[in-house]
């Protein structure tokens, strides 16, 4: 008998990521290597998760300058770094209570930082207005996400708070969803449409579901995530209405809004959207909107900040959602300074404005040309299916696996698409998501792959992929057909 | 009818912190100095928190300069940086993912950090063993209390989980406790004994309380937040046998443990003492211990970094804890970098020793002066006495308020030590933590203040304080008798 044997019943109903499984096989692979065991490859990659800098992408020069003085202010005397780095250093240092990143802030954020992300969305959305105190900020975009979780769940049984959830979805969401309690009701995307969100779809998961649970919020990731599709203004008004006749509050996932690539694609936001559609909509729906400090252009996911922004919240809400935020303190002061700097970047004539220019698109121009190749490399693999990604930082190409590892899965009591993963891993040390983990529930299998990586990173794993795919597919003599058309046997 | 007018009721449970109200109050004052307003000082001074760097103290160089390397790795060849700040940044990036503090760790921490905590921890405890399994790293120690607590957490009414707290407690304390879901018991601090824990009344609270809710852990704040009081070995193992009898979880917080200054008095942690109590006891007490990077000498509050060692725990425990802190994905990674730094500083005979001794020396002295110099000054004045601290970064002094005063707070609705800091705030510009935050529920009337600040602000607020309290009683001629045994109206 002790103490904490008994976990609190909701803890223990979260659901186990697959994702640990691979990831302690990964470092058992790597702690392999290490001890000199002899394998066929040198190193794992692991592009299994959004995590630019860990696959050799570089940060921001601007950024960590400023950080670097923000710490250390002596550096404001050194004149090898430009004037502009150390003048926005100094004045960041202003705003920090007794000049340092050291002192707690407010637990919703520096007012600076909420007052510079505010004129950001206003510039962003062409002049709809936004509020300061309607940003909250907290250590990571998941934080923010999961305070507003917490504060939506209630009930049990049929009266649980659900929330309508694309399947995929981004892998991180559904323990988070069984954290804070609240039901995952999912809405399928239509892969052969490019992994769009359809309006009947959404009318049918939550007609199936009102009996199950009490849905209360729809959560949409735009750019996809993993699904690279990127909503047009036709399919947000769309979602907008459905949200606004059902009564559901909108979470709106838009991190990776800096990283839209898809010929004659861009990024709208819903709130721009929203507040296009009259007062009828613009004053009534309420709207939780993201942005990370761990999106595609910056990449700076372990410093750890985020912001959301509350649209049409009852003051009550406001209020409750700064009581929960009380509970961290305050989000890390790097993480909030760095947050400034990617609202508020160099401009044109400052002494770094040429070289942040030439980082970032440097940096989308790597993410586009990755995107093109994986999908066109991926398509021409016998028993793979790639729809091409548009934005994001994600491709979720289609397997079409051999009935062998269907059922050697089954006896191993793993799912097929983890099994793959398994495999590839062991034989190949290229560590790729699987897309159960994405909350896939149809029977069809997938792959979740990070494509924002430097050139000659996916190059290696493209080659490693294949080899070990081909394999397979070789030693499965009688692969299901791929969705092109073809028996796979022809292609061998 | 909106989506989320219905907050989560346990959410809605979480009490309103009186801080907040000052803090708007402080906010309040400060902008109108900004405005223009003439007042008779001027600006507000803060000192209801620990947070030093807000306070003015200053952060220590050798960690700062190697967060500023890791941040801008150009800086490794700054040859004005001391060789040891290089080093030590080129061997951290070495263990961070793409060598970029960027990447996302291990939810628990990276590997290289955990370990370095162990060391340190087994150092400090003369060699009993541990384990870097055993150490969870998260985004400051609230955050890893509060995922034990929602470990903890179940039940409802008599069978709702409960946590023995002392009063008077760290402020940050209830409303975690709140948020988390379970109930505060309350164990009183015994005041004429330098608030010193009293086992009779542990086993009283306890008693007490078995009917009203399920305890099943107790709180420990050594060196105490905010009565500054110290354990010493017989007191520990005191309240180690209690819980072991009891079966209690002991949820530590030893974020103080650098900061021990009264005569004869040592820091000891709850982990030393259990080891050498033997097997009956160090093989089955479960226990938490909690440091921080907020610590006295680092005060890095704003770079959010904690860790709590786990004694003790089932390996199921373990196992939700990773789980839960999963949801944060990772804790920020410059944080992560400064505890190594915190618990593995210059060596005698490194280029950075002596600075680095020089400023530790400093802010401790700093520390122990004024926790001498408040006292004594405090319980010079009438209606105020003051227990003397022997650690940690608070005084708590007692005021023995005119009946007017309490009159006036009765009539206003607020709590007499709240309508005291307001006054003060107002008219002084001093902006003290009121005792019914610490869960004060006896009646009497408490302030609390950091006094881990510069020695001259200390003098500013005191003056100040002085100058209001001695206003207040003269303008309330029928005070209560101060505990000194002398009626106030003699000293005026
Ligand atoms: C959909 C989605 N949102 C947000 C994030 C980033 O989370 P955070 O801002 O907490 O780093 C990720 C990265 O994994 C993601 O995939
Ligand atoms: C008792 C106690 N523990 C811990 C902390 C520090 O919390 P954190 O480590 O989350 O900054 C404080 C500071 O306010 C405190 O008073």
């Amino acid at each position: 008998m002790s103490s904490l044997q008994h976990v609190n019943p909701t803890v223990k109903g979260i659901r186990e990521s697959a994702h640990s499984g691979l990831q302690s096989l990964a470092a058992h692979v790597t702690q392999e290597i290490a001890q000199g065991m002899q394998k066929p490859f040198k190193g794992v990659i692991d592009i299994s998760s959004g995590d630019p800098h860990k696959a050799g992408m570089k940060p921001i020069s601007f950024v960590r300058q400023v950080l670097a003085v923000c710490l250390h202010p002596e550096l404001l005397e050194n004149k090898t770094l430009p004037l502009d780095v150390r003048l926005r250093a100094q004045r960041l240092l202003e705003v920090c209570d007794g000049g340092s990143v050291g002192s707690y802030t407010d637990s919703s954020g520096m007012p600076h930082v909420r007052q510079s992300i505010a004129e950001f969305i206003m510039r962003r959305d062409v002049g709809v207005h936004s509020h300061a105190k309607d940003v909250f900020i907290s250590a990571g975009s998941q934080r923010g996400l999961m305070v507003i979780l917490k504060l939506l769940a209630s009930g049990e049984g049929d009266t649980q708070t659900g929330v309508l959830t694309p399947r995929p979805c981004p892998h991180t969401l559904p323990t988070l969803l069984d954290d804070a309690g609240v039901a995952l009701v999912p809405y399928q995307l239509m892969e052969d449409r490019g992994w769009a969100v359809d309006l009947s779809e959404l009318h049918r998961a939550l007609k199936c579901d009102r009996g199950g649970c009490n849905p209360r919020a729809i959560y949409i990731s735009n750019p996809g995530t993993p699904t690279g599709h990127v909503q047009d203004w036709k399919s947000i008004e769309e979602v907008i209405r459905f949200a606004a006749a059902e009564r559901l509050l909108l979470l709106v996932d838009e991190v990776y809004q800096d990283s839209v690539y898809g010929q004659g694609k861009e990024f709208i936001s819903f709130k721009r959207v929203l507040f296009e559609m009259g007062k009828e909509y613009s004053g009534t729906v309420q709207m939780v909107s993201l942005h990370s400090l761990s999106s595609a252009c910056m990449g700076e996911c372990g410093l750890r900040a985020g912001y959301m922004e509350l649209v049409n919240m009852d003051p009550e809400v406001m209020h409750f959602v700064d009581t929960m935020l009380c509970t961290d303190i305050s989000s890390p002061v790097t993480g909030q300074i760095a947050l400034v700097l990617m609202v508020n970047p160099p401009r044109p004539g400052d002494p770094s404005y040429d070289t942040y220019t030439q980082e970032i698109l440097l940096i989308q121009a790597t993410l586009s040309q990755n995107a093109q190749r994986a999908h066109e490399f991926l398509n021409d693999l016998p028993g793979m299916s790639s729809q091409p990604a548009k934005g994001g930082i994600y491709l979720y190409p289609r397997l079409h696996l051999p009935s062998e590892i269907i059922e050697k899965a089954k006896k191993l009591e793993v799912e097929a698409c983890v099994l793959y993963c398994q495999m590839l891993l062991k034989e190949e040390g290229v560590f790729l998501g699987a897309g159960c983990q994405n909350g896939e529930t149809t029977g069809n299998h997938y792959l979740r792959l990070c494509i924002l990586v430097p050139a000659d990173t996916l190059e290696e794993v493209l080659a490693r992929l294949a080899s070990f795919h081909l394999r397979l597919m070789d030693t499965c003599p009688y692969p299901d057909r791929g969705v092109k058309g073809r028996d796979i046997r022809d292609t061998l």
